[in-house]
């Protein structure tokens, strides 16, 4: 039984020694996880590692309750992620069909999926996550921005441009207004949705895996 | 001595007035996946299996916003689970201090993680999904359910036992309202929140994980 000082020394410890375990899906903007004190550096590398979150909605079927669904998502082509989460959609499923009457919605994602949390607790604060809050919004599908998103999606979900035509599967990006990251002892750290869009922007080419 | 006949006669009416077994007796879950057809077993797999998922709440910060945050939780014991999600949250996160304003939540959980899915996309139909809607309640540390959530938190996720006393935990629960399960193609599979609850209750001992 550990008090939380030492707790929280063995969690730094094992990050430290730990060398980084291969991701599921390794497609990271930098190749290892940044250190806690880099906010806008970790939130961008938990959206350019992870393949999938869930997608939180107020529920027009379930009389607003919120409503949290696992969908896959891309924020670039590997190793050129650039923040904002794109996501393949239907109407068939309610998350789409709540965007579509109330934009407001956000997108989670865990450090725990990538294995670089090692024993510690999903919950545990060192373990990073990443809330992004704002608006989904459907991208006009004849735009340049469509095409960027469909490259992103489909190189990182592949079996997405077999899905069935007659689903009618649509293009949303998330709008980020608020972004919530916890990576460390200490509380949530404030992140500037501009900082995060604009990190890594004039630092040359980011190392890929 | 009753003759054969009478016995499992005697055996069944006995089967039949048994009143109905305790919310907190063991029902382990199987250890593979059920099959697509049983949503039941499916979604009661899925929430014995998985160790941490994404809570959403209504935002008292962000002005009404759907907040997804990722946590740690335990349905029971290793090999009994009992369908309903405890977790272990303290007011010092937003997602409980938004429960404390706003009961109404969703608990999402995916199969992606278990590692049965393969090289199927998250958002494949076949890679099961699961979404519990209902109220987050806080539950009496002094009552005996608070020592099963207790035991069933604290043998799945050891380290939350040594969490600092002064952020003063406390012990939540979905009551669960309504099921939202995809486990294959052909839309969501309407479950009832009793049919859940009560999958495995009568039937025998069952395989444990």
């Amino acid at each position: 039984m550990l008090p939380p000082a030492r707790l929280a020394f063995a969690a730094a410890l094992l990050l430290i020694l730990q060398p980084p375990a291969p991701a599921v899906a390794a497609r990271p903007i930098v190749a290892g996880k940044p250190a806690p004190s880099e906010a806008a550096a970790t939130a961008r590398w938990l959206a350019a590692q992870n393949t999938w979150g869930v997608l939180s909605t107020i529920s027009s079927e379930l009389s607003g309750a919120p409503f949290g669904n696992v969908v896959s998502y891309s924020d670039g082509v590997p190793g050129e992620g650039h923040g904002i989460p794109y996501f393949y959609l239907t109407t068939l499923d309610p998350t789409a069909r709540d965007a579509l009457e109330d934009e407001r919605t956000s997108f989670t994602l865990s450090e725990f999926p990538l294995g670089t949390c090692g024993k510690i607790d999903p919950e545990n604060p060192t373990c990073a996550k990443l809330t992004l809050t704002g608006e989904l919004k459907m991208v006009d599908l004849q735009s340049s921005e469509a095409d960027l998103a469909k490259s992103a999606l489909f190189t990182k979900h592949p079996e997405m441009k077999d899905w069935p035509k007659n689903h009618h599967f649509q293009i949303f990006k998330l709008e980020i207004e608020n972004i919530f990251l916890i990576d460390w002892f200490g509380g949530p750290k404030p992140i500037d949705p501009s900082e995060y869009l604009e990190y890594g922007r004039n630092q040359g080419p980011l190392r890929s895996s």
